[in-house]
């Protein structure tokens, strides 16, 4: 995907914790990376943080995970997040994230996550406004089941 | 997959610290559950860690990464971990993972490692006597190219 | 501290991801080892786990942690936690912790922990029983101010 | 300490992954704050990073560590942590810290940190430029016993 599709993206410093024995990110970390790449996109687009979600009893989960590893992210790097919401479900969404050092895009992935009620465990459709909202911030053609 | 196609299982006891709001463990942390359970079977396997690897200068990275979520793990879980090598390539190969409660899949994955020269950044095969020994544990058949 | 002065420890084999560039254990995993180890000394006491303590709305927070760092522990080592109460306040507790690999005391610190209300804000009297059940298990004398 | 006994601030984001069921910061969390505050600080300083230290031979390593937590964080809180090297030895330093929100002083704590070779494991005098730098950065009168 050209760095161009994204019209977000989010800066991050690699910090000493997050580097291991083979002087490189660990692996898990940039899909914690991701996360908070996310929240910083969510906020930007003026959508109700995960706390409130919390509080209100429904929440986004993560559903699935996918990550391609191109090229190690590095101690100090100082990274830029891109983040794009290429679908939206009744109950779910698709989020693809880019992990750039300058030009080079270190890492790609994306997450599906499904909007749900954690009691009653299963899927409750998008609201509205949300869904709303994200298709203004996509300047790209969001593939949307309605 | 049953669960009986695993050969090798890791316990684990959830973290207070990988816990989050939500009261689940923390998306990312089932990635680092896998490193961590991978690294035991390797130890389980005999085959040189990777302190070893890496001061050999030829190390195992993780090219791409698959998580599937179904059900949350919660604080103080006592987990186990299935991981079975499913495929052996020439420089990579595939790692099947499972995440246990009891009886429960919670989290599933797959990881694709590759076997490389982190100077050269290109791959390196495998060394014979780890197929070798792979092949061995794995009471299932192993998908490889040679 | 004479290891001898401890009845409890716990085992801890370090991660791949708590080790850092410099080939030991970040110096912050300590503290989240003392908590791990902190969990498996309350649960061997019999005494209600941290959950527990958060929907019953009175919960240990820690209020000082002091570390000293003798020698670096390093990737893969076997640890094994003591862990120690040597004192009881009215609502603060002190615990002592060593973290040894074989013979080796690598980090030793000491926790305050207070006993309060997240709400209030303020400390709240550690109960009767654990009190009771605190000084059976320590075979030393423990300080108390009561 | 005043918050104007500080030179030196650096602004951080509460991340999700790091706020536990209590609904606060994972109280290890703040010493890893720490270690990315000093950083920065270090940074500002114009001295030479951990990686640098670390591939010319002789590195700077946490000898002893204190916390004190007032109050505690909470997700997405905007911190600012303050860093002042109150003391300067032949071959040891301290470091204080205070993370702030907004005025209020959240945690505070010393960082005993000494310059070492890792091999002969033994201190060696902290460089007189590295000495000069930290005189002019601290506004403040700075212990020495030199």
């Amino acid at each position: 995907m050209p760095k161009s599709d994204f019209s977000f993206f989010h800066p991050l410093r690699v910090r000493w914790a997050e580097v291991d024995l083979q002087k490189v990110v660990f692996n898990a970390h940039y899909l914690m990376y991701f996360d908070i790449a996310f929240t910083e996109y969510w906020r930007a687009c003026g959508l109700p943080d995960a706390l409130t979600q919390h509080q209100q009893g429904k929440e986004l989960f993560v559903k699935r995970a996918i990550l391609e590893y191109h090229s190690p992210a590095l101690y100090d790097d100082a990274l830029n997040i891109g983040v794009r919401c290429s679908r939206l479900g009744n109950s779910s969404m698709t989020l693809l994230f880019e992990i750039y050092r300058a030009q080079e895009c270190l890492v790609s992935g994306e997450l599906l996550y499904v909007y749900a009620d954690p009691i009653a465990k299963k899927g409750v459709p998008i609201p509205e406004e949300w869904r709303k909202r994200l298709k203004e911030v996509e300047r790209l053609t969001l593939d949307s089941c309605q």
